[in-house]
C-alpha cells in the first residue's frame, strides 16, 4: 500500500485502514503512542482488556481497537485486525534515518571493492579489498566492511557495525549498532605449556531478511562458514560461536549465547538468556523458554524450559515443586519419627 | 571542596581530611594503593579486620583507617569515614582526560544541530541533524549522535557511544564507551511466512545524573520513550528492551536483561546477571540477588533471590536444599522400605 | 615451520606433514573445509567416528585422520596427530587482513605518543597523549588509544577495540572488534539521597600472549590495576569488573561475568555464562562447568559445576534429581497415607 505519513484526521485514517469510524471525523491525529499516554492528538492501540480499560481512562485522542469492542468510551476505530493496522500505521511514521546517495568523502572505500551506484556509504566509513556493496544498500556511519565481504541489496548497516572479513549478508538484512561479526571463533589447544590457537580461516554466512541485534556476536567458522538461514531475528548482545548454524525464521533472543558447532533448525525460537552447549543439535519448530539451558541433542518439536530443558509440561511441574523443598523435608522428617515411634512401640 | 591533587605530605593529608596523624608528617604520598601494595608512597585504605591485616604485613607508606583503629602498625590516619575520606581523595587523583574546547576539525557536525559553544566534541564524532548539544557535555572519539538526540548539560560520553537516533539524555549523565541507545526494540508478528519486523519508532528518555556502562544497550519504544529515572546507574553490557521504564536511583549490574514493556520502580537494586521477564512490574524498593529471575509482578518491597525471584529467607530455605536432594531420596527409599517390611510382618 | 599457504597437491602434503598417503598423490587441495562439505578440491579433518562417517558418505576430495584409520574409503593421509597437523595447515591457510606499513593518513596520533616505526596504524585510529606502541604492533581501523596506554610488542588490535586509559597490553596479545578496556569500574556509595560515583583511579594491566574477545568489557581497577596473567584466553562478551586479578592460562568462555576483587589462580576454565560474585576468590586449576555460579571461595583444585558451584560428581547427583521431584513428591505422599493407614487400622 502507498505510505501515508502523520498527521491524518481520524476519518481519513478509518478510511485507509478499512475499519469502522466512532468519533470525530475531523480530529487530528499527530502521532502513534503508547498506552495510558494522554496527549490529545495521538492515537493508541488497545487490544487487551488491560489497555481497553488503561485507554478508557486516559485523555488520549483516540483508540484502535477490535472490532467487537462496542463498550469503549473514547473516540476510536474499530479494526478486523487493529494489531496488523497499528503495525501499519507504525510503519508510515518511521522516522526518516535515510543516508544520501552515494559515498561520504570521508568514506574509505578500496579500489578493489565493488559498490553499487545506488548504494549508500555514511561518513567514516571503511570497505575494504574484494568487497561487494549491492544496489540500494545503506552503511551507515563508522561501519568496517573487512576484506572479501559482501552486503546484498537493500541491506541496512546501522552506525558502527563491524564485519571483520568474509562475512556475507543476503538481501535485506539488517545489522544494528555495535554488532561484531566474523571476529575469530574460541578455539585453542592446550600444547602441555600454554593454549595454542587453532586459526579460524572460515567466515560466516547470513541469509535473506535477517535481522542482528546491537552488539550481538556471531563469530567466524574455523573452515567453512558459520550460517544463520533467511528470516531469522536475532535480538541484541547475543553470542554465537563459530561452525554454528542457525536455521531458518528462527527468533533468538537478548543475552542467548550458542555455543561452537551448534545445528539450529527452521523456526525455533529462543527466550531471553538461553545457553546451548556446543554440538548441540535442536530440530526444527523448537521453542524454548527464558534461561534454559539446552546440554544435550532436542529431537523433538515442542515447547521446551529449564535447566536442563526438558518438555514444557514435565519441566514447570518440577520447576513448581522446588519452592516446596522445605516442606518435603520436613513431611519426610514427620513420616521418618512416626515410622521410628511403631518400631518402638 | 577545594581539589588537592596528589602529591601531599601525611600531615598535610591529616589536616585536610581532619582526621588524626599516626606517623611522620613528612613522609611523601604520591599515589593511592590498592589493598596489599607496598608501595612506600602509596596510602591504602583498611576498614575490614581482613584489609587491616593486609595492610600490616606490607610494606605501604600509610594506610587511612577507622578512628578507632589503635592498634594498627604502620603510618596512618584516622578517620571518623574513611571510606568517604578515601573517596575524596580519589576525586582529588582522577586522571584528566578533558577534550580540548570546541569541535575537533574532523568531528561532522550537521548544520542543524545546535552546539553550545563550551561543549567539546572529539575527533571523528558525527552529529546529526536536529541535535542539541548542551553546555559544557563532552563527546569523546568515535561518538555518533543520531538524528534528534539530546544531550544534557555537562553530560560526558566516552569514546565510541551509539546514541542511534530519537535519544535524550539528561544533564550530567554519562555513558561509556560502545553503548548502544535508541537501536530498533525486538518486534515482530509471524504473519504465516515469515516474521514481519513491526516498525520501532519511538525513542528512548534518559533522566539527569545517570551512568551507563560500557557496551549496554537500551532499546527505543515502539511509540512513545524507553524511559530510565534520574540518578539510576546501570553496569556494563546490561541489555535493556523496548518500552521499559526504569525507575530513579536504581542500580542495575553487569549482564542483567530486561524484557519488553517491564516497569521497574525507585531504588530498585539488581545484582549481576538477573533476568526479568516481559511486561513484569517490580515495585519500590526491591532488591534483587544476582542471576535471579523475575517471572512475575513483585508488588512488595524487600529482598528477593532466586529462580523464579521470590523473598530472599524463603529462597534462601529452598537453595540451601538442593544439595541435600540426593540424602532426601535415599531417606525416602529407606521409609519406604520400612513401612513394607512391617506391612509383610 | 616454512608457511606452505594453498594450494597444496595431496602428495605434497602427505610429504610435508610426514603422513602416509592413500589415495592420488596429484590431486589438487585447494582449501581447508568442514565436515560434511562435497568440496571436490576440500580437505576436511575427520577423527572421531561420527566424523569419519560423514566424511565417508561426502563427495569431500580428501580427509586427514589418524593412523589407525585403515577401513577409511575416500582419499586420505593418516597421520599420527592429525589434530594438531590441521592446526598447521590452518595457519598456513591463514587470510591475510595485514594492514600497511606505518600509520594511515586518517589516524590521529598525539605528538607525545611514541610509535614504533615498525607499528602498523589503520584508518580512523586514535592514538592519545603518554601512549606507547611497540614493535610490530598491529592496530586496526578505528581503534581508539586513550591516554597512557601501551600495546606491546606484535599485538594485534581488531577494527573498533576501545583501550578508554591507562591500560597496558604485554607482547603478542591480541584484542577482538567492540571489546572495552580500561572503563569505569561500577562504584558508588549511597550517601543518603543518591548514588554517589566512587571515582575510578586505577588501569588495566594485561599479559604476554592474552586473547581478548569481541565485546568484552575489562574495567580498570579502583586504585592499582586489574589484571589478567600471560596467556589467558577471553571469549567475547565477557564481563570483568574492576579490581579483579585473573591468573596465567586461564580460558573463559562467552557470556561469563565476573564481579568486583575476584582472585582468580593461574589455569582456570569457565564454560561459558558462568557468574562469580565479587570479592570470591578461586585457586589455581580449578575447571567450571557452562552456567555455574560462584558465591564462595574454591579452595581445591577440580571439577566444579552448578548454581552453587559445587565438585562435579557431587552437583551432577542433584542435577539429576531435580526432574525426579515430582516423583519424590507422589512416593512420599504415598508412605504418609501408608503409614496414616496402619496408624488407624
Amino acid at each position: 500500500m502507498e505510505k501515508h505519513p502523520p498527521p491524518w484526521t481520524l476519518g481519513q485514517l478509518a478510511e485507509l485502514l478499512g475499519g469502522e469510524l466512532a468519533g470525530p471525523s475531523e480530529m487530528t491525529i499527530r502521532r502513534l503512542v503508547a498506552a495510558g499516554s494522554d496527549d490529545p492528538q495521538g492515537l493508541t492501540f488497545a487490544e487487551s482488556p488491560e489497555y481497553l480499560e488503561l485507554a478508557a481512562r486516559s485523555a488520549v485522542g483516540a483508540a484502535l481497537v477490535g472490532c467487537g469492542e462496542t463498550g469503549f468510551s473514547r473516540p476510536h476505530i474499530r479494526s478486523k485486525n487493529p494489531r496488523a493496522d497499528f503495525a501499519l500505521l507504525l510503519s508510515w511514521s518511521e522516522p526518516d534515518v535515510r543516508l544520501d546517495e552515494g559515498a561520504h568523502p570521508t568514506a574509505i572505500v578500496h579500489p578493489l571493492a565493488r559498490v553499487d551506484p545506488t548504494a549508500r556509504i555514511g561518513a567514516y566509513c571503511v570497505v575494504s579489498e574484494g568487497c561487494a556493496i549491492r544496489q540500494g544498500a545503506s552503511i551507515h556511519a563508522f561501519c568496517h566492511i573487512g576484506p572479501r565481504c559482501s552486503v546484498g541489496e537493500g541491506c541496512v548497516l546501522h552506525p558502527r557495525v563491524t564485519l571483520v572479513r568474509d562475512v556475507a549478508l543476503g538481501a535485506r538484512t539488517v545489522v544494528h549498532s555495535g554488532a561484531v561479526i566474523g571476529a575469530d571463533g574460541f578455539g585453542y589447544a592446550w600444547d602441555g605449556t600454554r593454549h595454542a590457537k587453532i586459526p579460524q580461516i572460515g567466515g560466516v554466512k547470513i541469509g535473506e531478511d535477517v535481522e542482528i541485534g546491537a552488539n550481538t556476536c556471531i563469530d567466524c567458522s574455523t573452515v567453512g562458514d558459520t550460517t544463520i538461514g533467511d528470516g531469522t531475528k536475532i535480538d541484541n548482545q547475543v553470542q554465537i560461536a563459530h561452525n554454528v548454524s542457525v536455521g531458518r525464521h528462527c527468533v533468538i533472543a537478548g543475552l542467548t549465547g550458542i555455543a561452537g558447532s551448534v545445528k539450529i533448525g527452521d523456526r525455533v525460537v529462543m527466550g531471553g538468556a538461553v545457553s546451548v552447549r556446543d554440538h548441540v543439535s535442536i530440530v526444527d519448530m523448537v521453542s524454548l523458554a527464558g534461561r534454559s539451558v539446552v546440554d544435550a541433542d532436542i529431537v523433538a518439536p515442542g515447547e521446551y524450559f529449564g535447566v536442563p530443558a526438558r518438555p514444557l509440561k514435565e519441566a514447570i511441574r518440577s520447576f513448581l515443586l522446588l519452592p516446596r523443598l522445605p516442606e518435603l523435608f520436613s513431611r519426610l522428617r514427620k513420616v521418618e519419627s512416626e515410622v521410628l515411634r511403631k518400631e518402638k512401640s
